[in-house]
């Protein structure tokens, strides 16, 4: 069958109407990757740093030992060691950033921006924003992208919710605000559609170095033991096949104050080193997923 | 020894009485599997979705990101994904379904029938039900029942408790309206009887891949960190082995919304490889094992 | 320097008494074992069964399925699969016995004591003798170790308290009422005596399979994930490695409802068969360690 | 570029005080290490003993069973164990001792010394000292450096916080008494100097082998299962590999009564024959990285 992109679009259109739960499995069906990528590989990264302690509890400020957990990814320069990597592998990913981060250090940003990666907007402290209600979601909301927007000139079309479960109100305020995709939601192995049309580039916590490998006592759940590095190269690249398996949207949720560390950054660089390995895959950034979505859907 | 199946299942009914305890070990020994099959392998899957979240708690239909969780079975498709692999290796399997999946989803309730599984109640809402009183278990019991058999055609006979311990009534409920079978208890390594005539096809937690694999925050106890998949093939494919060498039964407890993940289904695949290299296994539903237990007991 | 045995332990007392805190030291550098021995192996299994979680909770008797974890080491005749495979390895180990179930399994008590085991006490329900005070205290130890004796003929002499902490009475009733050892307490990697002379077998949890592998919802810590047999493997056969090494006393606590389990039986024989590989190694039981460390010091 | 001490002294001043940010990722690019080093490995011990419980909870010394796990540190002599092993690979490390231990054991302490490591202070009793106050903070502080001085005729310059956070005042109290360095926070991969000049060195919670081993029941948060030896390994060698290649500063935070165990002695042999086989690494006491950096900066 050999369609023009409009009479797709339409056909597509007709097909999620008739039968809307196998509409993803459809588009896996017919390969809806761009090039004939068979899977799409989509790098992130969630900039919290100290605000991960401090956005639901700020007396971390005068907790020398806790506080410098998070201080660590400014002190140790772990985003210029990020983006090396990720320069050295010539692969560009998405930044979800704490507002208060992008005011803070808007050189960081602004670093991450002029080297071609996707920011987007991730709380304006990291704070719960469940109970807030909706005009100071909304406020918050707008003020994060003015702050990654000031400090980079980079105008984020992106979110991902921080530190919590989202309210009843983000996907709207964020469809009604401009944004375009958000990446807070587990409902799939593929991007999908809300009903008001905001694309959903879901992510796992199974691909979250956070729940693998984050080791701060007194930050419940993060009791547990870490988990070795081994570990997480078994879960990330066993993931990876069946990603690539089933040709579906691989998204990781890294930090960097934990993928930054020393021996997580040889982690990082042999998972990418195996992903290279497959042919026809498709690095994207969760933008570049979220503007795809929406031409073919 | 040669016994027409009458004299022998006499000759076993006179042996339980007079050595109850030793009873399961004398029908290891005489190797009681069907067609001198050394074990039996026994694949079953939990369909809760939503409800493993919602069952104890209905406010989780308000939290988005949890929501999304469960939600994942049916936008991904995952029981289709699921059927296809064990289509692909020829193995019939059992699932034990929450009633209230039944009522949202016949459509996948009936393709999982129609392609020749065993379907078992599981909870009309995966909800703990010790305290709710005989009357009103027994009531959905068969509620549950009535759900699974209007979407699919096919009427259950065996059951596992979801959400909590059984009450002291289950299992006389279970008898007194035709269940053969239930798959709740943990009492041994082979199938076994109650007195009122129940058949027991035991269950175990290192077989389960919730207790592997789930990683959901804020739902006890999975604050631990998840396991890797080489350590579920490793738990798994070392208990297959002891299994065999006893000649056992061995008994999955597996959830679509875990096993169905990509990087799971890898696993499931290899662990389903691993199983059919050994010679004399009898690949048998919870229904084939409870039908057989009764035969020859 | 070659002295009689008379001679010889005169001079360990002197050490003693002028070194304490190097005594055990002196001992392992002067190859303490008997017949030049490198190491003592001394395997021990915990029999608790459902006293693992009625000791402290009656509660459980009404919970079927947590009640079926415990009944599992009955119903699936649990202590004949390891006593044959401790057969055909040719070694004996100590079984530490909960009271009640030398009561309610005579005969399986006496198949241990009459294959040529030790026995020894581990409270009379597996429960908390914290606070009962002396008096209690002391009649529960002589009831539990009468019901061992009177169900196999064996007497005790060692005991390893069950369910918490020992109460400040413990080692002066054990003392008092003709128990040579113990082996509740985790202070050293060799034998030692107490003030009083009683001989302290010590245990560790790194050899303990519940810490490694019990899967038990509900029964704190262990809402952790259970780990794999390989890394049982790994800290079991590695641990030796280490008292092989320096030459200490290797002991396991084991559970027959833990290391019972199919899997886990393959691991304990694969643990056997590595240890045999060394030389000079001495299988003993606790009794055995303790008359020989009597003898000594 | 070539410069004299004194000339290189006052240029890294000015660079600091331009970049401030940048400033330890500069000294890493210029190769910081003494005699063309490529990293440092600093090898850090915390004796804490009995005082890891005791510290904030006296009871302890009424539990027979929790105590011993302390005492196991004296009674099974794991300080010359330990001692033996550096001595073995001619390395020196830091002991971080808390004060009530060089009271009760002078003859230990002063072991450590005359054999050549490095001595500090950890707590008079590992207890929590956020709350106490200034004064009382600076009279234990200095109670705690003397015990170790009286013990061991070594004046120690180097603190490391037990049992808690730090207070506001710990680190100006170290300045204005003496000391030149604090290994109690995370903040970066390299040492670094607080605005009044104390060095830091900092130290990480995936080296420090009670986070992962320690299995201390009631010790929360020691509730999860202990890692095998073979995930120490995959830790810490990894980690080891991206320290060497990005030329920090790697750090170990290690327990007597963890590390002396026997398998983990085998781990830490294990460890230091891998870092041996690396060219140009600056093994160093937490003492000589203070008094370089102090040197350089």
């Amino acid at each position: 069958m050999c369609l023009n992109p409009d009479e797709r679009k339409t056909l597509v259109t007709s097909v999620r109407d008739l039968f809307p739960r196998f509409f993803e499995v459809l588009m896996m069906a017919e390969n809806v990757w761009p090039d004939g990528a068979r899977c799409s590989v989509c790098l992130t990264f969630d900039l919290d740093a100290e605000w991960v302690f401090m956005g639901n509890d700020p007396g971390v400020a005068e907790m020398p030992r806790k506080f410098s957990q998070g201080e660590y990814v400014w002190r140790a320069n772990l985003i210029p060691r990020i983006l090396d990597l990720l320069d050295a592998h010539g692969v560009k990913a998405t930044f979800f950033i704490v507002g208060m981060n992008a005011v803070n250090h808007p050189d960081v940003i602004q670093e991450i921006a002029s080297r071609g990666h996707d920011l987007a907007t991730h709380g304006w402290k990291h704070e719960n924003i469940e109970g807030v209600g909706k005009e100071e979601e909304t406020y918050r909301l707008l003020q994060t992208r003015d702050a990654i927007s000031d400090a980079s000139g980079y105008h984020p079309v992106g979110n991902r919710t921080a530190g919590g479960e989202l309210s009843p109100y983000t996907h709207a305020i964020l469809v009604d605000n401009g944004w375009i995709y958000d990446s807070s939601l587990r409902g799939s192995d593929m991007p999908y559609r809300l009903d008001n049309g905001l694309v959903i580039v879901p992510s796992y916590y199974e691909m979250d170095d956070f729940h693998l490998f984050a080791d701060y006592p007194g930050v419940a759940p993060y009791h547990a033991r870490m988990l070795s590095p081994e570990v997480g190269w078994e879960i990330w690249s066993n993931a990876f096949d069946g990603y690539y398996r089933y040709g579906l949207c691989y998204t990781t949720m890294f930090h960097p104050q934990i993928i930054g560390k020393p021996g997580n950054m040889m982690l990082l660089d042999r998972l990418l080193n195996h992903i290279k390995k497959y042919p026809d895959v498709w690095f994207a950034t969760a933008r570049e997923i979220a503007e795809h979505w929406k031409s073919v859907t």
